[in-house]
């Protein structure tokens, strides 16, 4: 029997998330639930539109809600509200708040014998995993996460709250010496600007003062100041043509000694490179989705991370199909 | 209180064991069980050794065993008879005959309310997990793995029976235009010769005849007839200054589409640069050995993989440590 999914929000996650779901046999689409008009929310995929506000006539009917709002405010209060009567589970990526979200949902999920996954994707989620797992295995070591090259959505928006901006897209790049320091083992001390760089695209409105915005960009407070930044002005045209995609990445690194005298190095390293940050993260959900609802039979209740997880649950494959051919 | 962990044999992986004990500050060597004369065994740290036939009156006093012995005809009979008394551990890594050692594991280990996990280490081991997880992320997609450079034990041995050799060290290479076609999400079809390479450093018995000593290798079944190659004949002096180590690693690659039409693609690595082969595959045993302690308190039992540990058992950090700083 398989898997019905509810979405919750329909923005790019949503949208991510209504398209994995067709790449998984074992899962179907129940319907998305918004805050907007169901009547004039056009889905990608005809799915089935309800309001938000009629979400527990629905409760029995779907097997897990993949929440796919924003983590500023959105998650905080549908998350802990929503497992009070359904298998939730979201990409809460505010990592500083992870322990207090952790415990709202916690409680919630307990109380009604329910799974609630939290902090799913790839940074928190896959990359927290290795970071977990290389750190168990070489405990006499150091991690380095790097990210992208990928568009960052926060600085972007920053830049485009400097007056005289039209629209911007900034891009975080890893710095390749820093790379290469961290994979030759020699575990290096990396500042802030020695790790990432900035490369920023802006569409200035016309007359603008372009110095003055180059100005305000690179000395941002906590945005830019720290960073080697690069400025680049283009048209709207070229913005929309050339940097209309939502790439990103990264790397997790961790290198560490074994032996009597730590004598032996060893380095592991993962990566990804990601045409679409959204699609890629709704494709984390869906496979934690279906785990969400595979505990929640077995009789698991309560907020649960990736960290939670034993790897099997992911999988469309049999334990014995795992067995025989991936181990 | 710290988890007792007894080693079962002592070569490289049960020296590996010894070792990697040292850097886990919750865990310590009970002691190491070996067919030899105890009294004649030199461990590297100076552990307890006791005859392995004896180590039915240590029940009750470790609280795992690992088995560092051999997959050919060690494991399939230690791993299910130790079972039955003890917690245990292994890295049976015969592909094709997983399926029978876990069912004769698990029946053991489910009958003495023990868990027995097999197959751990890096392939079968984290590189089967890095299969797993990336499947069942990406379902459209296709996953690749390549190994080295490094040492393999089985061609090494392989080319020392041929006649007139003395010694010979054998290094498995991965094709860097391989990995690149793979990388670039192309998804291209490999045959075994486009993967890898193999290298051989061969040394001939004094008036051998190394140009059939080298086509021997070249032509030989199986280990070398399918692959590129290159064998260099060197002195036994330079053999042991130049090629002593066990270095390994390699890479599992995925790259999957995602979208409404599967308009874009991503790419998961996951690569493993290693000095020592034994030392890290015994890192890998003993955050499994902690592990299977900790799950067989909690009152499971049977035979596990690395599919079936949900990560948080493997790290000696607490859940609201792991939370807090590795999510």
């Amino acid at each position: 029997m398989s898997i019905k999914i509810g979405i919750v929000g329909y923005g790019n996650l949503g949208r991510g998330v209504e398209c994995a779901i067709r790449q998984n046999s074992d899962t179907e689409l129940y319907g998305v639930f918004t805050r907007r008009d169901p009547a004039a929310l056009q889905t990608l995929t005809g799915a089935n539109v309800y309001s938000i506000d009629d979400i527990l006539t629905h409760k029995g009917k779907v097997d897990v809600l993949i929440i796919c709002g924003g983590s500023a405010t959105d998650l905080p209060v549908q998350t802990p509200a929503l497992a009070k009567n359904f298998n939730v589970i979201d990409s809460f990526d505010t990592h500083a708040k992870i322990p207090e979200h952790f415990a709202n949902v916690d409680a919630a999920a307990k109380e009604a014998g329910k799974i609630a996954m939290i902090s799913v994707g790839w940074d928190p989620g896959m990359f927290s995993l290795n970071r977990l797992y290389a750190g168990a295995i070489l405990p006499d070591g150091k991690d380095y996460t790097f990210w992208g090259k990928g568009v960052s959505q926060g600085h972007s928006d920053a830049i485009r709250r400097i007056e005289g901006v039209v629209d911007a897209r900034q891009y975080t790049i890893p710095v390749d010496e820093a790379l290469a320091a961290v994979r030759s083992g020699a575990n290096p001390e990396l500042t802030t600007r020695q790790k990432h760089t900035r490369e920023c695209f802006v569409v200035a409105a016309e007359g603008a003062d372009k110095a003055k915005i180059e100005n305000e960009i690179k000395t941002m407070p906590n945005y830019f100041a720290d960073y080697d930044t690069t400025v680049h002005f283009i048209t709207k045209e070229e913005l929309d043509r050339d940097h209309a995609g939502i790439p990103h990445g990264g790397f997790v690194i961790r290198s560490g000694k074994t032996g009597l005298n730590g004598e032996h190095t060893h380095i592991i390293e993962y990566s990804l490179k990601l045409d679409s940050n959204p699609e890629f993260t709704s494709s984390v959900l869906v496979a934690y989705a279906r785990a969400a609802v595979r505990m929640n039979a077995e009789g698991m209740r309560g907020c649960k991370t990736v960290f939670d997880v034993a790897p099997a649950y992911l999988s469309q494959k049999s334990a014995e199909e795992l067995r025989k051919n991936l181990l």
